[in-house]
C-alpha cells in the first residue's frame, strides 16, 4: 500500500467517453488551474488546523457552494429517483445503421462508465424484434401446453400474481447477446466499448423455477427433452430451450430485476432467465412454455443466431456464451491526460461457471498478470476486476484474458478464427486489445 | 418438491399493499372471473394441443392483445428507461405528521413490494437533515485534514475525478437508519412495513478505501484514533469514525451504487459508507476528512442518535446495527384471499457480519422452523429468506429470528426491553410480529 500511495501522487484524470468534446477540453483546461488551487489550499490547511464545526471554515479555503448555504428539496420530492442530470451522458444508445427499423434492432449499455457488477436497469441493453410494449400485467397469462398428447398430465395458465405467490429464488446472472462483439471478428471495427460489448447487462433476478411449473403441470420429464418458450410480442419469438437446462432448476420464469419488476424493455412482466446462455432464449414478455421431444428449429434458430463455420456448414444451438472478458477503462474514445497511476478496470464472465481469474497484459500479449477479483464472484455473473498500472507515455496495448472454473482460457482472436473463420457473426468471445496512444489516446485494434 | 407442487394448486394471490383499494377489489373480482376461464382455457388446451407458431393459437383460448398485434417502441427510446407505468404505486414515501419540514424527514423503502436484496436506486429510504441538492461533481471537494498538527503529514484536496481514478472496490452492504423502528418500541404503531421498517436499503457501492487516502496523506495512525467526516449540506452534518473501522479496509468514500454514480438524494457525488455502521455515519455529500485523536461529541452525537436507559443515563456512539430481521410478505396492510400455499419472505442483517440462519415462527414464537437464505449470502448486506407456509385460514402470529455469525439471535420486544427500557428511539431490532385475521387481513401487532 506505502509504495502505491507514493505513485498515486502523479494520478492524473481520463475522461470517460461519455463526456462530451466540451466536457473533454474543460477537464483538460480545468485541470491545471485545480492543481494550483489545491496545492496552496493543502498548504494552508496544513498550517491552518480546522474546527470541527463547518460554519467556522476558513473562506480562503472553502468557497461555500450553494448548497452549503441554502435548504435543499424535501424527502420524497422525487418519489421514484433518477440519476444526477450531471450523469445525463450516460445512456444506452442504439448504433445508428445497424437496422433500418429500430423496433428490429438493439441498444449498447454504456460499460465504459459502469461499476462494480450490477448494472442499473435503466441502462439495461435491449434487443427487441418487434418493439417493446408496456403489458397489462391483469391481462397477461403464462400457459404451460405440450407439443402433443401424453408429454403433459395438465397443461395450466398462470397469471403473474399465481407466479409471485410461489416459493421464489433469487439469483445474479449476466445476460449477453450473442451478437455482441459481432463486429469485431475479422479486424477492429467499433470505436468504444459501449459498441464493441456493450450487448451484455448482468442483474439480480428473482422468479419461479421453470422446473417447478412443470412439475405442477405433470411433466412427463423422460419424454419431454424439449421446450419452446415463447414472447407476447409482435416478432413471437420463439426458441428452443434443452429440458436438461431445466431440471438443473437454473431456468428461471423472473418477474423480479434488481429489487423490483422487470422492467418493459425487459420483458415486463415476465422473462425467461436462461443462466450462461445467450440472450435470445431469455424470451421476454413470455407467454408460453411448449414442452415437445424434439428441438423446434424455429425462425430464430435457423435463419439467425447461428454460426456459419469455414466448410460452410452451420452450427445450431451453441447456446452457451464461453469465457469472455474485457477491460472497461481505459478504453476506445478515452484519453490518458498524463503519465502516471492509472487503474485498469473490466469485466469477466462465463456461461460456464465461475470465473476463476483474470490476466492483464499492457504490452499486447506478451506479458500477463493477474488483476484482482472483486467479492462476490458467482457463477454465470459478471466478475469486475481491477488492475494497477502506471503509464510510462509509451505507446501500449492493454488486453485481459479470463479463465474460468473448468479450466478454459479466452482465446485470441487468432485462435478463434483458426476454428471458426471470420464468416460467423455470433459469440465472439476473443480477446479484446486497446491501443494507448503516446497521445494519450485509446483505440480499438486488434492483436491476432 | 412433488408434495409442494400438488399444493400450490390451492394458491391464491394476495394483493400487495401497494396496491390501491380500487386494484385490490378488481383482485377480488377479477380472481373468481379468471378462474372460471383459466380452468375452462386449460381443459381447451389439454384436448387441442397447439403447434409451435403464435399465429396458430386458438382465438377461443388466447385472445390476442395489441402488443402483439402491433409493433412496439424502438430501441433506446428511453436512454435511460424507468419502471412500468404498472407500477407506479411503488414509491418512497413519506410518514405525513413526521416533520414540519420536507428538508428534515425520512421518506420510506416500499419493502413490500421489493425482491431479492439489492434495492432499486430510485427506491433507496432518505433522510436528509437539509434537504438534498444535484452537486455539480465538477465544484465538489474532498479535504483530508487533521484536527492538530502532527497527526498528518500533509492535508490534501481530491477532486470526484482524482477518486474515481484510485484502485476501487465494490461491495454489497446494508444501510439502515438507527430510527428504523423506532416507532414500535413501546407498542405496534404502524400499519406497514414500509414504514415499520423501511428506513432499511442495500446497494452495491463502489469506491476508495478511506485508509488509501489517509495513508497518501500520511497519517499517524498511533495517534490519530478518530475522524471526522463532513457532509456539503445545509446541515453541514457531521460524525465521528472510529479509526479502528478505517484501519479495517472496509469504511469507503463511495461514489457508485448500483453501477452507476451514486443517486443526488444518497450523496451525490461522494458519500462515506461505513458497513455495519447506522445510517447517519455514511455522510451523504462528503466533503471533508478531518483526523483527531478524540471522539467529536457533535451535534447529532449528543443531542441526536443516542440511546436513552432506563437509569436516565445516555449512551453514544452505539452505533453498530445489530442482528435483525422481517417479514415482508405478508406483512401489514396486505390481505390474504384465501386459505393454500403462501410463500412467507423477508430480510435479515447484520452489523457483526454474515447472517448464519433465519428461523420463521407463525404461531407467535412458540414454534420456530428454518427458512431458506437465497445466496449470496454477504457480510453487513441483507440476507433474503424464504419460508413455505399453507394458511389453514385461522388467525395466526407471523415472526422472523435472525442469528449472525458472532451467535447472538435476534431479541424478543420483552428481551430487549428489559435492557433498554422504552425511552430510546434509536437501534430497535426487536422481533416483529404480523397478525393474519381469519379474514386474511394483515395487521401489525407486537407480541413481547
Amino acid at each position: 500500500m506505502a509504495e502505491l500511495t507514493r505513485r498515486l501522487g502523479r494520478l492524473r484524470p481520463a475522461p470517460e467517453n461519455f463526456l462530451s468534446e466540451a466536457d473533454l477540453k474543460a477537464a483538460r483546461e480545468g485541470r491545471r488551474r485545480f492543481l494550483r488551487t489545491s496545492l496552496l489550499a493543502a498548504g494552508a490547511a496544513a498550517g491552518a488546523p480546522l474546527g470541527a464545526q463547518a460554519g467556522e471554515a476558513d473562506p480562503a479555503i472553502v468557497n461555500l457552494p450553494p448548497w452549503t448555504t441554502s435548504p435543499g428539496s424535501p424527502v420524497a420530492a422525487r418519489p421514484y429517483g433518477s440519476p444526477s442530470r450531471h450523469r445525463s451522458a450516460l445512456q444506452r444508445r442504439e448504433l445508428p445503421g445497424l437496422s433500418p427499423v429500430g423496433a428490429n434492432s438493439a441498444s449498447y449499455c454504456p460499460l465504459q462508465g459502469l461499476f462494480g457488477i450490477i448494472t442499473p436497469s435503466g441502462l439495461h441493453y435491449e434487443r427487441h424484434h418487434h418493439g417493446w410494449h408496456d403489458i397489462d400485467p391483469s391481462r397477461h397469462r403464462l400457459m404451460i401446453n405440450a407439443s402433443r398428447p401424453g408429454l403433459i398430465a395438465e397443461p395450466r395458465i398462470y397469471t403473474v400474481e399465481d407466479l409471485m405467490r410461489l416459493p421464489p429464488v433469487s439469483r445474479i446472472h449476466f445476460i449477453e447477446c450473442s451478437g455482441n462483439t459481432g463486429t469485431e471478428r475479422a479486424h477492429a471495427t467499433m470505436p468504444t466499448v459501449q459498441y464493441t460489448h456493450g450487448l451484455l447487462s448482468c442483474s439480480e433476478f428473482t422468479g419461479v423455477p421453470l422446473r417447478l411449473l412443470l412439475e405442477e403441470c405433470g411433466v412427463d420429464f423422460r419424454r419431454a427433452r424439449f421446450a419452446l418458450a415463447e414472447g407476447a410480442d409482435g416478432a413471437s419469438l420463439t426458441r428452443t430451450i434443452p429440458m436438461a437446462l431445466i431440471e438443473s432448476g437454473e431456468v428461471l420464469v423472473a418477474y423480479g430485476q434488481n429489487g423490483e419488476s422487470l422492467r418493459p424493455e425487459n420483458g415486463f412482466p415476465l422473462r425467461l432467465v436462461v443462466p450462461g446462455v445467450q440472450g435470445v432464449s431469455w424470451v421476454k414478455w413470455l407467454r408460453r412454455i411448449e414442452v415437445g421431444d424434439a428441438p423446434y428449429a424455429t425462425r430464430e434458430e435457423s435463419l439467425h443466431y447461428i454460426d456459419l463455420m469455414p466448410d460452410g456448414q452451420h452450427r445450431q444451438y451453441t447456446s452457451i456464451q464461453e469465457c469472455k472478458s474485457v477491460i472497461t477503462t481505459p478504453s476506445g474514445g478515452q484519453t490518458l491526460l498524463s503519465r502516471g497511476f492509472h487503474n485498469i478496470s473490466g469485466l469477466a464472465w462465463s456461461g460456464r461457471g465461475r470465473v476463476t481469474g483474470v490476466d492483464v497484459s499492457v504490452d499486447g500479449g506478451r506479458n500477463w498478470r493477474s488483476a484482482r477479483l472483486e467479492a462476490p464472484v458467482l457463477a454465470k455473473a459478471l466478475t469486475r476486476f481491477n488492475f494497477d498500472w502506471v503509464w510510462d507515455g509509451q505507446a501500449a496495448v492493454l488486453q485481459s484474458r479470463a479463465i474460468d472454473e473448468t479450466g478454459y482460457v479466452q482465446p485470441t482472436p487468432a485462435e478463434l478464427r483458426a476454428v471458426r473463420g471470420t464468416g460467423s457473426i455470433y459469440h465472439n468471445h476473443a480477446i479484446q486489445s486497446w491501443q494507448v496512444r503516446p497521445s494519450g489516446e485509446v483505440v480499438n485494434v486488434q492483436v491476432v
